[in-house]
């Protein structure tokens, strides 16, 4: 793809970012930025799709997560950054392509049932969780983006936004919007401090803008491989979430060092760790500086934001027009 | 209900109006919008959620039923008179209203299978016509509206239509909408030329602006009683449709002439529809000349409906700030 393809991506405001969040998806936007024409957005009327009944938090969240994104490089500048809810031409289009889409693909729809069952202790028999991957297509579509970075998890959602799109050419016999592509990304799966997946729910993230201290002392405390009981023991990097952090932040003679050390004792978890320490907030020191120069520059942030919001809001009228002219409820008729 | 009260009533774009629309709806519009603050809408999202696959003729159905209702006395300076898609804001309420509406509550609508029976050549297994009743919803609550206008086939959306503003008032703690009540409206049902239902799909219909010449052939024309196969046969007139129209728009001393001369062979038939024809005449004459007066001056009735569309939006505006600062959307955090 060149320069002039479309890249759209959108997370939740799920708060402050973790580095799970930061090395999966957004060192991705980061990259792609300076490649293609990329609009990234909050997508806050997402989160009430699963969190209707108690959304006191997105608004503190989009905030959150905005200022993370550009601490980490995110640049408004090179990219469209939006809040999806500012830009109601989504709710538009949401309508009209729920008009067209078969209910059928949504009931079969694998995430549908998952994340029902997932998340049983919310009632999400919802018209708006069904149509959810509806909201996901007009989001895409609207922007006739070309491309959107997905982990493999995602792609059933984006074959959908496919078949809507096609389905509405097809009806309309025109063209209206591109085929979007899945950009499939390969990204490390940073484990978290107690070795499982990185979470909020389960309490094991490392965010990535919390105090150095508080950095310092979960990494020092974070588990290691169990056969390491005495420090006598040997071990293996393999088995040990620290080594997966070794290998993404460590150079080449330090991951070797720590590889042999490990397996031979000749090294303890301690000072493996401290290796470490130094890479990641040599990594996240910048970060946190240009978090607190953003903090007290919130106007500044705020006023990037709106001319993203507006941005949007002209590519995603243009389309409409399109859209509304060819659905027969254009204006000059 | 008082005049402070307000009144929100919608009809799909058909096009031009016929008697059955001018008796059953358009004329209980013409005397509410004296008694209260009365917001009438071209209902043209919803024409799509049925006629979403070739909805070419929406736009000009819209300005034909909008000419006909100023035609037959809805004033655009008493009524706030507008058209749905115009007012996006609706389409953003849909959506959020979605996020707490039980699905089950959709698929229990009686008139969801029934209208999927009837209308079975179209494919209306779709996300949007299931969620036909949100939209609903939506269109009417955005208006904190207090009475809801229908006829008895209507009743359940109504309910539909409360529930969901229950349910949202109830789980944002906060009575964000009044609970709209159905203000059942009896209105005289005419009867077509063939003696069924008047509907445009069976091709029996005066309409209200059709030349002079065409409607005095359709009522000469027009189903009799069949006891009355001669001129010299006696004839019930509660068995013949065109005495339904004598009762709505003869003096009550023609009824009982015609009454009286149909059951002892008195009169003709013929003779009988030329009374009846007089008053059709007299009473379709004004509406014919206001409509021809309103085609020449389109640009005034563009205008006059620009307005309402307006007017429509800062309401809908109004509640949408308080809809978004609840559910925590709201622009200023
Ligand atoms: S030495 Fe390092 S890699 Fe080996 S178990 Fe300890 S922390 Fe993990
Ligand atoms: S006389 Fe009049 S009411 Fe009687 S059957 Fe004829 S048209 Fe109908």
């Amino acid at each position: 793809m060149s320069q002039h393809k479309r890249i759209l991506s959108g997370m939740r405001p799920t708060g402050r970012l973790h580095l799970g969040n930061l090395h999966g998806a957004l060192k991705n936007w980061i990259q792609l930025q300076d490649q293609y024409d990329c609009f990234f957005f909050v997508a806050d009327w997402h989160a009430l799709t699963t969190d209707y009944a108690d959304p006191t938090a997105i608004r503190q969240n989009t905030w959150d997560m905005i200022l993370d994104w550009l601490a980490a490089g995110l640049d408004p500048h090179k990219a469209v950054v939006f809040i999806q809810s500012q830009v109601k031409e989504h709710a538009e289009l949401y309508l009209l392509l729920g008009m067209i889409t078969p209910l059928a693909w949504l009931e079969r729809n694998p995430t549908y049932k998952e994340q029902q069952q997932q998340l049983n202790t919310k009632d999400l028999s919802t018209y708006g969780f069904l149509g959810y991957p509806v909201l996901q297509a007009a989001d895409i579509i609207i922007y006739r983006a070309h491309g959107v970075p997905v982990g493999k998890d995602q792609l059933p959602h984006v074959e959908l936004t496919r078949e809507i799109a096609r389905r509405f050419n097809f009806i309309y016999h025109r063209e209206v919007f591109p085929i979007p592509d899945a950009l499939l990304t390969e990204a490390p799966v940073l484990p978290g401090t107690d070795g499982r997946k990185m979470s909020k729910s389960y309490g094991n993230c490392i965010y990535i803008t919390e105090p150095e201290a508080s950095v310092r002392q979960k990494i020092l405390q974070m588990m290691t491989d169990p056969a390491r009981a005495r420090r006598t023991d040997p071990g293996d990097p393999e088995k040990c979430p620290v080594f997966e952090y070794h290998k993404l932040y460590s150079t080449p003679d330090e991951i070797a060092q720590v590889t042999q050390g490990c397996r031979t004792a000749g090294i303890g978890c301690v000072d493996c760790k401290k290796i470490l320490l130094t890479h990641v907030v040599e990594h996240l020191g910048p970060i946190w500086d240009k978090r607190q120069a953003l903090e007290k520059d919130m106007d500044a942030v705020r006023a990037s934001i709106e001319k993203g919001i507006e941005k949007a809001r002209r590519e995603a009228q243009k389309t409409m027009d399109q859209v509304l002219e060819t659905v027969g409820l254009g204006k000059n008729v």
